[in-house]
Formats: structure tokens, sequence, C-alpha cells
């Protein structure tokens, strides 16, 4: 099957009109015509070779919503016309331990939907079956697209730390991942304190649901809040004064991050130990818990705050991201 | 009441006998006949005041056994007669949040036995009734003391961190805490692994219940379970190489650390996200814990292995400890 996409011919290029050949389907795989993708800081960095595991050309984008035009003669759960979401994840191995006890995002042979293989930026993309995941039919497939990667990134982490209700947490950096994060934890049931380095973000983000608002360059503001926090998410990748926040913890705080934060986090053990503190850190989620939380955003009407492109303005778009100009996630439109 | 005891009278100073008053006793405080006290590093630290809090002149003394001869007049839970156990706490306020949660051990006006006031390495000394803990009549009291510090310390992170009989796990540091470490584990039901830096140590760890020593010194042996234990306990307070241990994880698999380590731990943010891996800590553990823990071990006749000392003999006992000679736990008996 041929496919048109936008690619990347080198580090940093813009993307340019490219067209590919998928080959025969995989039994296991599906194809899907992608109808919405969404842009996530991973597609700057792959397009960028940040990570040093770019290959090129490169067709990005992994926040995939589209229609499934094709099976392999082994597919389980989806058919020709569901629509669903694919996301960081396009496979995983399906038998080793991770995958057998329902972490597939786990897997160590999981392929990813824009390493080594072309994403969703283009008319049609191939993923496994199980990471295709059916939506359900209440969901607006023009906003579902980032939830499929920022938005399972933050919603796992409230599960595996097992947030409550009653919690108090806090949010920092509140882009595409914090702005989801915020509207989770506030339909949790959460009070939830948002940590941003934007003032000119303040208003919208308490719009979120956010009850307050604490300037992260400002160390007497994060001070007042200090041993009041149960759970603290950071959703950015840079280094940020670590003990700060674990001061903001009250005992038994979790601390996350999910931000690969590429420098060591520096974490005085004595912070850990006096208040029985943990520092923990997460990639996507399972298939089975996108599948849940697809479920929680129809029931409680949570979605990303979308700008939409055109396919075709892409780099408009891409420069839009670039310049921080995004409120809060940008989905392209084929 | 007057209280003869062993004190240091300045940093690094060999123990002296000693004389003080305790003055009137406190409505909620009782005061036990000290029949067995542990030597534990702490008191090594306080001593040399390398915590930087010591008041001197101090009795050290903080894995106390004993029987209550006194109470103050709204004192609960215990009787003039009964047998207890005192360890590093000796007091909380009871009404704070964390107290009314029941982590009394995380409670901020907490008092400690040796910090500020006088402890184990004298006839008599003093406590809250809620952490002068009643012990079981089947309990071997010359074996029992260092449960109150040592042992709770490292049995609170089986239960913070929701070990399992299923588990593999490890245990960093094979001394006073460590060795207990090893046969709560054992008795949990886990495959313990021991790292060690004295290969001297091996054939004893091993009939502790472990089923194999890693020599804590070599790279080469710690990557050979790569990827393997469910949960890792840290009792030493030296700076390690984290990221290999955090590479010992399997995913999911969570770090914890009882030692204070003095330098911030360098954790490298890929290796928690990654893995969906958490670093922690915890410092003793809650009365209730410590009663649980008590039933545990009479029920499984677990005991530190102990050397016992006469309390005169007590300068004799530090040295003893401060040469690494220990085998696991010095015991003085009064």
């Amino acid at each position: 099957m041929k496919v048109n996409g936008y690619a990347a011919i080198e580090p940093k290029a813009e993307l340019t009109p490219y067209s590919y050949e998928l080959g025969p389907i995989g039994s296991e795989q599906v194809d899907i015509k992608v109808s919405y993708c969404g842009i996530c800081h991973s597609d700057l960095s792959m397009i960028n070779n940040d990570w040093g595991m770019t290959q090129y050309p490169l067709v990005p984008g992994h926040e995939i919503i589209g229609e499934v035009i094709a099976t392999g003669n082994a597919v389980k759960n989806v058919k020709v016309g569901d629509k669903v979401g694919l996301g960081w994840q396009s496979g995983s191995c399906m038998s080793c331990d991770q995958c057998m006890e329902g972490h597939h995002h786990l897997c160590a042979q999981g392929e990813a939907t824009i390493v080594g293989r072309n994403g969703g930026f283009a008319d049609y993309v191939r993923g496994h079956w199980s990471w295709s995941i059916p939506l359900p039919d209440a969901i607006d497939m023009s906003k579902a697209g980032p939830l499929f990667c920022g938005g399972i990134t933050v919603f796992n982490p409230i599960l595996l730390a097992g947030v409550k209700p009653t919690d108090k947490v806090g949010v920092i950096g509140i882009g595409g991942l914090g702005h989801m994060a915020i509207k989770f934890l506030k339909h949790w049931g959460c009070e939830v304190i948002a940590f941003s380095s934007n003032p000119n973000k303040k208003e919208e983000i308490l719009k979120m649901g956010a009850s307050r608002v604490i300037n992260s360059k400002a160390p007497e503001e994060i001070e007042s809040i200090t041993g009041k926090l149960n759970f603290i998410l950071n959703t950015t990748n840079v280094t940020l004064d670590w003990n700060s926040y674990l001061t903001a913890l009250a005992p038994k705080g979790k601390f996350h991050t999910v931000g690969a934060v590429l420098e060591p986090m520096e974490i005085p053990a004595f912070s850990l130990v006096m208040g029985e503190k943990t520092v923990g850190g997460s990639p996507i989620g399972s298939p089975a818990l996108t599948k849940t939380m697809l479920d929680f955003c129809v029931r409680h009407k949570i979605y990303p705050d979308v700008e939409e492109f055109p396919m075709a303005r892409v780099n408009d778009a891409i420069e839009h991201l670039e310049k921080g100009k995004a409120r809060f996630r940008i989905v392209l439109k084929n």
C-alpha cells in the first residue's frame, strides 16, 4: 500500500511531502486511515534527533485517530470500519512477562510508532491490533488524538501512585501533558495546585480546574505549601530544584516524573527517609489502561484543549508549538 | 528518681558512669527498669555528634527491653510490671494528623530517646506509653532489644513497598539492620539476594536465609541480576552506584533506602520512567506496626544474631562494633 505523508529528511528539517510503500500487512497488524493526529514534543525531539535514534526520512506523528481499513488474519479486538486510536507505541511482543501481565507498554521488544518506522503525519499508518484501541462511540474524535500519548502518560501515574479523591496534588509544567493532568485530577476529585513558569497562563489554568497556580520560578511561593501535597506530577524535562518539591510533599507523599530529564535528579535521601516519601517515574500506559482512560474521558467529558491545523500546514503547526504558543495541544486534520 | 547510666561527656569520648535525676513522671509517661539495651550505629553517630544535634552529657541507648515500674496518671495500654520495649522514639504528640492516622513515627513533635534526653545505657529510662510497647509473652527478651530500632526500620519498608512472598528481593549491607532484613524477607516468603562488601560474611549470610550473596564491590556480579529484583532495601549510608541497583530492578521495581546517605542520590529519571520504578525511604515505623512485627517475630522465631556484653563493659562493646566485628548486633545486659 502506498502512503502519502510528511517527512523530515534530516535533523531539524522542515517536513516535506513523502510517499512510501507499507508492504504486505502482518498477520497481527491493522492499517488505519488517519483522520487526525496530535503533535507531541516527542515528535520535535525525533525530528531533531535529540535522542540519537531517528532514522530519516522520518514521518512523525503518534497521537493518531482514524478508521481501520485492513486487518491481518490473526487480528483480535478490532475489525475493518472500527474507529481507533494509536499512540506512542504501535506494537509489543505479546508473550514476555510484561505483556502477559498486562504491561505491554513495558515490553522490552516494544515497537514505537515513529522509531525506525513511519507515523501518523500521513494518510495511512499501521500498528499492532493490541495498540489500535477502539474508541467509545460517544468520543469526540477531533480532540481524542492527544489522549493516546500525552493523555495516557499523565493518566497512568494517577493509578500507579494510588492517588485518592481526597488528595491534594500538584502538577509541574502546564503544557500539552500538564493541562490534561489537571483535568484528570480535577475529575478524580482532588484539589489541584498547578506549578507554571508562565504567568500568562494563569486564568486558563484556573479554568481547567486548578484551585491555585504557583509561579515555579518563585521559591517563596513553593515554600508556602511546604508539607501539603500528597502527590506531585512533573511533566517537564528540565532540571528543577527537586528537594523544594520533595519538601512540598506531605508525609508519605509521592513525586512522579514523566519528563525524562537528561541530568540525574539529585535526591537527598534524608528527605525521602524522614517523610516516607518516594520518587517515581513512568512512560505511557498499557492498552488496557488506555481503554479505561477513554471511558473516564467520555463519562466526564475530559478532552485536551485543542488547536486544529490542516495536515498540509504541518510546518506552521510545528512552528506554533516550537514558539510555545500552543494552547494547549495541536491536532492535525486530514 | 535517680538514674545511673553511662554517658559521653564530649564528642567521641569513652562512656563514663553518670547519674542524673529524672524528675516527676509526666501523666502520659512510664518509667522502665532496663534489662537489656542494644547498640545501634546511631548511638555512635550521636556520641560523635555526627549529626550536630547531640547534647552532652549523653547517655546513649535506644533498643531497650525492660519492665514498667511506674506510670503517670493518664497512661494507657501498659501497667506496672509489664515487660516492654522502647526504641528510637520515646514520644509523639498524639494529636497531629500523622499521630491521628497511626503514623506516630512521622510526628513532627516526636521525641527521640537519645536526642536532648538520656537513653537506655542506664538502669532506668522514661518514655511515653505509646512507645513503650508490651512484649508478647513468648518473646526472648535477651534478643528482642534490636527489634525496636534496627528491626522495625527494616520491617516497615516491606509493608510500605507492598513486598509480596512471590517477590525476588535484594538487601544491601549485611550488618545489624541488613541481617534482620534478610530474616524478615525470608520468612515473608521471598527469594533474597544479599549485597555485601565483606566476603567473610558469606556463609553466615546464606545461613540467615539469603539464596545468594553478591559482592557489592564487583560491578559484573551486580550486572548478573539486571532486571531481576522487585525490591531492593539499602541499609548502608554511603554513596553507591544508584543506577546499577535501579538497573537490577525488574520493571515496576522499588528501591528503598533506610540509610540516610549524606550526599544527594543521583537518580537518572530515564531509569525510573522506562521501568516504572520508584526510589523511596523511611525512618523507623509506627507503634502499631512494631506490635505487628513482634507478633511476626514470635510466630516465626525471628531474632537478630546477638552478642551479649554486660552493661559495665559498654566501652568494650562499642569498640567491638566500631571495628566492624559485631555479628551482627550487640546487646548490653544489666
